[in-house]
């Protein structure tokens, strides 16, 4: 039992790696439980990155420039090499690949820092007025090509970088709310709420760079999401700036004043507007964090166990099953990756938060329940494993990319009663595309009605990786909208994903975000090429 | 301690009295208790309601009409005078009073009864073709002008009556979820739900009457939402109808593929489309239920213990507060309205539904938490007694309209530090613009970061009670506009609330309004004048 906050990241809060997770600092070898089965599965392939590419010149004009630099303060408008190669792309293994193949084509031409609402607001109408696409840059985690905007037809690509924006803008603790800056990442957040013994309980698996705007941009939904929810259900307030103007909203935690237009911000994707604060539920600081391992014979039997539990308001704060694959390379449990487990089968992690009478009250509820199910508890030693490491796999990625692994993921939610059909489905569409590929699944996410899927898939990275993987990829997404399963639960659509948009939300669907787009952005310059179709 | 479905409404499921609610039959005079508080604090003054006058001819030409009956067949499109009369406006006391004037100024030309998807695609073309203006018609419950479109420059109202459309069409016992047709009423959707095990929960004070339609049109919230939530966090997917064809949602729980277009389509009001099937999170039917009476010593003491239980995740099915006035004259218990009530201070009704497992738990949980905050529990008779009642303030009403007393309800809802200045606010804007009224209020609706405030508003009538309570509904808004709270927490914005829907969601929100109804319903003929301002 702990009772830490969430560890800081390696490497500390700097600058990510163009090239990879994380900062430069956070690097490390492929650890040697993976290593013997990376080298028996795919063989071991140093694969090294090019070396930094120089940039090309920024392609921006000297008027538009002098009116960013009026608008935020010259000091604050950067065209550094290295600056912009830091906001080219977001983290998906494409850009990755991209980046290791020394290729910087979206690179933004500047890269602009405002250091407040009415900021972003000058910045805003200068790209009205000189016809600049304008790319909000919060983390950069983005997995799903959200930073890669269009920049054909545009005078040149702003990257708004929000790092100055990280303010704690006003607490209260009556109504149990705290309104953010959107630059804040989930650690500064965190830090900034334990100050006063509050918590916001989002951790995404890229929580220790994602920043506070992003996870409202793309609905993100956290490890923790059983117990503290997703991150659209913590919102309750968001203010944006348009090119329209300033645009406020959230006048109670709920209402019937028409549409929730809070629903129609959250997962904008930058597209709409720039969100400038967000206001969200808080909680008190749990006292008491315990995390444990349980053992299921089979997914489907965990998955049961799962659905259980979510359908007689039995959740835990943490909630996650591994499938058969993932269990037996021991995903869940990065610092023992590959090192086997004698017993077979599921592991679930369920985790509890709280004060110590609501942790012993609700792990008894569920300790109950699961052994009325068939599960077999492990113990805190899983549960304290997968605590440790809940962040790490990114990095993980790096390590297997640098030895000739193609690895990503990909997500997708659906009902209960449909969860089988599509995990068969997106498994078999990968296997068929990647000879000999590692398909593993876990189940992170859960809702009286249904469930995530969280697919990792890993394979022998051929001579043109990127093309390997997006035709993989494709196969998946194509399983997925078949099964008449979300595209994405929380990783958002940016660019990749939009090709399958429409057949989720259907033509209307699509109408309306481009009627609402030409409302709000009139002249397109607002992440032009991303979520909209 | 009882086991039952909440009661058929008084008079069976018929059609509802076109000058009050509920059927003829259900009329009764004044209970005896309440009639000796009316008289001394409004005396008694007999106010009858004015024959139905006969309505004006339908105004819509025979190509229109018989296209129409070309849509539906001709025996589902109705001129009749008396079913014509039933589909003018809703039950606002401002409808009331305006029907009970004899002013039948806002009768729809035809009555229009689709039996499913395709008959309301049908009857939107030819709306389309010879522009007609269509109101959605479910329960005829509105009470914000939500039925009383604009039909001046059109060449027809038509009400599209959904009372064919009353089909449980799908159930999924494994995610729980159940796809209702749009005109079936509260009673008659858990009535088929019941048959499989199964409850929705949504019981608004409108339930006897109130179809699924507009449970989902309107962003309902019922008076278990404490257990149940809201209806709109009930809804997993939809099905509209829309002059440009048909708008599936509803891909998973929940995703991050963009926006949440489902919440755009909750609270649209008829106005961007017609909802032709619904589908809803279900639960198991409770196996038992209890309610019970707890006081406190002011209302802002029991709104914090509210506050308290919502923020430790410890809410019952019922959470309700009256304060001191509506526990003075006994407002939550209809049958001994004005009986007194030997213990002051504020009622406060707590109901727990569930396995018995469930209740005995959460019933202790609760006990032991509101105990400890100074609660004094009343034992179940007051529980009993409101859950008796929970239906009938409606029927008071009319009896209250009958001996020349004025009332009327609203309702808000803001953060929970916003509270005690919203409820004075609105409180003396009421009784600064009625003379000697009694303004009574309750909670019903808590969340962990604020809760709802309704209130009941009598008066005696003046001459001119519409323009009377005009005034004073016009002082209550402003009121709460000006505290920053909602104007309307489940009562919707109909046409009532339009005036002051910009300040809640900004320009920019209107605008964003009227570019999708532009998008989706590009002639507007869809409830036009209502939500959009």
């Amino acid at each position: 039992m702990s009772t830490q906050t969430p560890p800081a990241p390696a490497g500390g809060l700097g600058e990510m790696h163009p090239q990879r997770w994380g900062a430069p600092s956070a690097a490390t070898d492929l650890p040697d439980s993976a290593r013997g089965l990376v080298e028996m599965a795919f063989g071991l392939r140093p694969t090294p990155a090019a070396d930094d590419a120089p940039l090309p010149a920024p392609g921006i004009g000297e008027a538009a420039l002098e009116a960013l630099r009026e608008a935020v303060g010259s000091e604050h408008v950067l065209l550094d090499d290295d600056v912009r190669r830091l906001r080219t792309r977001g983290k998906s293994t494409p850009d990755l690949l991209r980046a290791r193949a020394g290729d910087l084509a979206d690179a933004p031409d500047v890269v602009v820092r405002p250091g407040g609402h009415d900021d972003v607001a000058a910045v805003l109408a200068v790209a009205v007025e000189h016809h600049l696409a304008v790319v909000p840059f919060g983390g950069g985690t983005c997995v799903t090509g959200g930073l890669a905007a269009r920049r054909e037809g545009y005078a040149g690509l702003v990257s708004l970088d929000l790092v100055r924006m990280k303010r704690l803008l006003e607490v209260d603790e009556v109504s149990m709310t705290a309104t953010l800056e959107p630059g804040l990442r989930g650690p500064e957040a965190e830090a900034l709420l334990a100050e006063r013994g509050l918590v916001l309980g989002h951790y995404p698996q890229s929580f220790q760079f994602a920043s506070i705007g992003g996870f409202a941009a793309t609905r993100s939904s956290g490890q923790s999401s059983a117990g503290y929810g997703r991150f659209d259900a913590m919102v309750v307030g968001l203010r944006v700036a348009t090119p329209r103007g300033e645009w406020v909203l959230g006048s109670a935690p709920a209402n019937a004043a028409g549409p929730d237009l809070r629903q129609l911000v959250l997962g904008s994707e930058g597209a709409f507007g720039v969100i400038t604060a967000v206001t969200v539920r808080v909680r008190r600081l749990p006292e008491v964090k315990v995390y444990e391992g349980w053992r299921w014979g089979s997914f489907a039997e965990g998955r049961e166990a799962m659905r259980h539990l979510a359908q007689s308001g039995l959740l835990p704060t943490v909630l996650r099953l591994s499938d058969e694959s993932e269990t037996a390379i021991n995903l869940a449990r990065p610092d023992a990756i590959g090192a086997g487990e004698e017993d077979g089968a599921c592991l679930m992690i369920v985790g509890h938060e709280g004060t110590a009478e609501q942790v012993v009250a609700r792990r008894a509820a569920v300790t109950e329940a699961l052994t009325a199910l068939g599960g077999r508890p492990q113990g805190e030693g899983p549960g304290e494993s997968w605590a440790h490491g809940r962040f790490d796999a990114p990095y993980l990625r790096d390590s297997l990319l640098d030895v000739g692994v193609l690895v990503e993921t990909l997500e997708t939610a659906t009902f209960w009663s449909n969860a089988d059909a599509l995990y068969a489905g997106v498994k078999q569409a990968l296997e068929s595309h990647l000879d000999g590929a590692l398909v593993l699944c876990h189940v992170s996410h859960v809702y009286e009605t249904g469930c995530s899927l969280y697919f990792t898939v890993a394979s022998a990275q051929g001579e043109q990786p990127l093309e390997q993987w997006l035709a993989a990829k494709a196969a998946a997404n194509d399983a997925i909208v078949s099964a008449g399963a979300t595209i994405t639960h929380h990783h958002a659509v940016g660019t990749d994903h939009k090709p399958w948009l429409g057949a989720e939300i259907g033509d209307l669907g699509v109408s309306v975000l481009r009627a609402v787009k030409a409302d709000l952005d009139p002249t397109g310059v607002l992440n032009p090429g991303v979520l909209v179709p």
